[in-house]
């Protein structure tokens, strides 16, 4: 994929941190509402609904701002089509379950496409003030005025890697056979992260994760920070993840076809 | 429990934060090591081994500077027993696997006990700057300057509440059926959280734990954040968990019942 030569790209970042930092404003204020199964909203009162909703929204009006003939497509409301070979791609929060139970590994997701490849993204979790972002050649990781630029591991054993998983749940029938194949083949294997795990492998922390059935809002963000730090995004098949689907993210090229070996075998 | 009247619990709560945050000093410049299986440490390196050891050493040097006399056990180091009806209990790093995957939901633990029963504990986890300190009487919730007084949900239904575990993996044979008809049984079930689960409970955001072989260390701290806050925290056959073992940790004494009720059931 050719990036057009008029695409101003500090627009896009400029534009993708604003966006962030307005669903913010909507999503942390909910964050951990106490009580709320006993408060006086109770019926028909539903935080995470409306944080989800309000932060669309929010994106959404940042990006229509400064790019109005773009795209937008996100989890809540109907998808905004121009015509265009560019599209925003949102999850205002990604890990609605970890957002319901209090726990800071939600994030708000947006991502940025080219003729269907993603070649932007941004997670931002507002409670640990966390920014993780991927541009064309970098991926960084941001807190406040600290800044590290992100690079994957260079893991190649699989039995020396980290795997995690939402769940080993969202295997059904034939793949929870797999799927526990690969998760014996690796030293560590642990559970629930959705979103901020994908950002683990692009900062070198953990090697690999594998989710089933992604909507192209779970991943559009992600991919490019994993692959801006050297990592894989792919579907089990070894194919582009843009779609979603079946994937497996590696810290790099070897991991990625030794999970996928281990995954696919009959 | 009486405790005796002599004994300052300011002072116990002052030495419980100092010792964590002198645990903070040597967790958190080794927690997100970039590239620590890469660099040049790699043979014989251990961040987290080193962070927990010297954490431990750091904390139980705050201890015996300000209760010489007391009892001192951790998961590092042995036991230091004076026969003190005291007794601190550590656990410098809960979620081991947490901290090495670089996700911020391991914590400092230290408790204190009087003949047994914990009655003062205090949850540090440095990334996020939060503190959970369940004092008699009271649970709080810090961060900078934020305070919020902890208090558990008030739900009595099975069926609307959020569960915790770390893994279903905890559960052998017999257990993982027991498990299974209790996740079966409830809204929300979520799995890979470790300490910062049962201060979740204490903190109104979910309603259940249950963990499987859990020591002493495991649980000394959090018993005084979870019961303080209005929660129960037992054993799954019901009694005081101080030692560790199975443990179920409800919101409140309604949903304890209901959950060994299931768990226990032939």
């Amino acid at each position: 994929m050719t990036l057009p030569a008029d695409l101003d790209l500090s627009r896009v970042e400029a534009t993708l941190r604003a966006a962030a930092a307005a669903a913010a404003r909507e999503t942390l204020p909910r964050f951990r509402t106490p009580l709320a199964v006993d408060n006086k909203y109770a019926v028909g009162f539903d935080p995470v609904t409306e944080a989800d909703r309000n932060a669309e929204l929010a994106i959404r009006e940042v990006i229509a701002a400064a790019f109005p003939e773009h795209n937008i497509v996100g989890e809540e409301h109907p998808s905004e089509e121009t015509g265009s070979p560019f599209t925003w791609t949102i999850d205002p929060i990604d890990g609605t379950r970890a957002f319901i139970a209090g726990l800071p590994v939600w994030g708000t997701l947006i991502g940025v496409s080219y003729e269907g490849k993603n070649f932007a993204g941004l997670m931002s979790q507002p409670f640990t003030g966390e920014i993780f972002l991927g541009m064309p050649g970098r991926s960084t990781w941001e807190r406040g005025t600290e800044i590290r630029v992100l690079r994957t591991r260079p893991t190649r054993d699989l039995g020396q890697s980290i795997l995690f998983t939402t769940t080993p749940a969202l295997f059904a029938g034939d793949a929870e056979a797999r799927y526990l194949r690969l998760e014996r083949a690796v030293m560590l294997a642990r559970y629930g992260c959705d979103c901020y795990a994908f950002c683990l492998v692009a900062a070198g922390h953990i090697d690999l994760v594998i989710e089933a059935g992604l909507k192209p809002y779970d991943v559009a963000a992600l991919i490019p920070i994993v692959e801006n730090a050297g990592g894989m995004f792919r579907t089990v098949e070894g194919k582009a993840a843009d779609q979603g689907g079946d994937v497996i993210v590696a810290a790099n090229e070897e991991l990625l076809q030794a999970a996928r070996a281990i995954y696919n075998a009959n």
